[in-house]
């Protein structure tokens, strides 16, 4: 069901210090700031050939990253997101197995304009894990 | 300097049970567990089109993935793996830089049979990055 790993998203405290880590410390290609205000969250993306690195840091008051970061001040890694090609069918059949989808378990639209979804942690094995629905 | 992103590593504290989630809840292709005792883990390797995921529990009492769950009694995301063509090269940059590399410094044989260096997280704005030589 799942295909390819899209991103691999990192919240950091401080957003340009990091875009200068991965730019000019590892040598990869870094998007300017981008603020999403619908997501409370200001990304950079890192471009690598075959996924994204997207550099996270909360933007207003009611940021969703700013209750990790305030659980890990350092930054840390916040999820892992997979594409599906069809998000509704994953859904169905994941919660078919008992597994939840945060928020109202209806398809938002993520950072790339596609609609995604997030599933429970605890189902995960900790590990928190966006579904992005990608047309091929 | 960097290019493909490897692998994202998880940390959980049942991987039969990880491993069933990610094949019959995913529906991806993983493997069997495997061993590894030079490092102190148990993988199960998660193949997407693109990219791994690798799913690890501690083998043996010294493991080096103990500690993280200890901390993380449900699991999390360790750490992430970028691909470089030259890894002394990579880490004489980086260094370079005042970027401190975990251990001696000197690259060690990683879970794929490739030379690794992993990055000290400070550095890295709290996540732990794992450099691995892949030849093209």
């Amino acid at each position: 069901m799942i295909g390819r790993l899209n991103h691999v998203a990192i919240v950091v405290p401080d957003l340009a210090a990091a875009a200068r880590t991965y730019a000019e410390g590892l040598g990869a290609t870094v998007s300017p700031p981008r603020d999403l205000p619908e997501h409370g969250v200001t990304v950079v993306f890192v471009a690598l050939p075959n996924a994204k690195v997207e550099l996270m840091a909360p933007l207003g008051p009611a940021s969703p990253v700013a209750g990790f970061l305030a659980r890990n001040p350092a930054g840390g890694m916040h999820h892992v997101c997979f594409e599906v090609p069809d998000l509704r069918a994953a859904r169905d059949r994941l919660v078919a197995q008992g597994l939840r989808v945060l928020g109202t378990g209806e398809p938002q639209t993520g950072a790339h304009g596609n609609p995604v979804l997030f599933l429970h942690p605890k189902d995960l094995h900790g590990t928190l894990v966006e579904l992005e629905e990608v047309f091929d």
